[in-house]
């Protein structure tokens, strides 16, 4: 059983305009399970870049809150676009387990043929290996290094004021806020 | 009686380079109560300059969240180190009562000469007019537009995880990770 104040990281990037190459904000945000803010990690990824795995892995690595850390939350596995995040990489290099989380079922084959299109082929494979997407109540998650009952189990413990983990929606209000001047979005 | 949700916004600034003149980051984090963070704002105040009044009185205005707000608390008067705001100039363009929180007692002589000696006399009546120092619990505030008794009260609905009210904390984290790449300080 997870303790209530199980520490945990939610990550999210922050909006950006697409006709812009360039970086964007990712923000890091270190909840003691779903009621109080321990702190924010942040860093930069290249939107539509091959980044996003090395960078977050560094953000997550070198962060004072790591050996604390039970579990890392991602909205997605796209940062800055198509940048893909290989989850099973990113397990791999901070040894803790992985949980994906999005609001809708995501249309696979589409995002497939869209980054056939774009010519970004080599990506398919971490969409591949990100392993099925599963429901978890109102919610879809996919799951690395943690089994879908123990993942479950932090979802009840850390969606205190929505239907997703708080230090996603967080980081998600911290990411759009900055770059925006005022938070925006479904949160 | 303040309901326990009040809106309420916490406000401080980013750490800067003293040497370089430019622009510091400013979060205001909005809160119900103490408990659960609804969004954030952001803007920007010149180092050592003379806008931060009427920037984040601009920053407080068109917040989606204005109608809601019954608060606005600032981490000390002084952001982006000498650029003091008015706080009662704030009261008055957000029509909200302001509390500045401060964790030991402001040596205000100190100030003041320090003002005098880099030229900056005409802040020295912002830090006059920002009324006396009140010890309240095991914090110092100051406060316009709202009684000594009514803000003891919005303290304490306010300052759930640390001495301070939880927005200013939660600001205070937020506009050092971003910042710095991780959050930093007492908070």
């Amino acid at each position: 059983m997870y303790k209530k104040e199980v520490r945990v990281i939610g990550i999210d990037d922050s909006p950006f305009d697409k006709r812009v190459k360039g970086d964007t904000l990712v923000i890091g945000t270190i909840f003691r399970g779903g009621s109080s803010l321990d702190g924010i990690v942040s860093t930069k990824v290249r939107v539509d870049g091959n980044n996003s795995t090395e960078k977050i892995s560094a953000m997550v690595e070198r962060s004072k809150w790591k050996p604390q850390l039970q579990c890392i939350f991602l909205d997605g596995i796209g940062f800055g676009g198509f940048n893909v995040i290989d989850i099973n990489e990113l397990h791999k290099k901070t040894s803790l387990p992985v949980i994906v989380v999005v609001r809708r079922m995501p249309d696979k084959d589409n995002i497939i043929k869209t980054l056939r299109k774009i010519g970004m082929e080599d990506k398919i494979r971490f969409i591949e290996e990100a392993g099925e997407v599963k429901k978890a109540g109102r919610i879809y998650i996919q799951h690395v290094g943690i089994t879908f009952s123990r993942a479950k189990e932090l979802l009840k413990i850390c969606c205190t004021h929505s239907l997703i983990p708080e230090p996603i929606r967080v980081s998600h209000i911290i990411a759009s806020g900055v770059k925006l001047g005022e938070s925006k979005g479904r949160v």
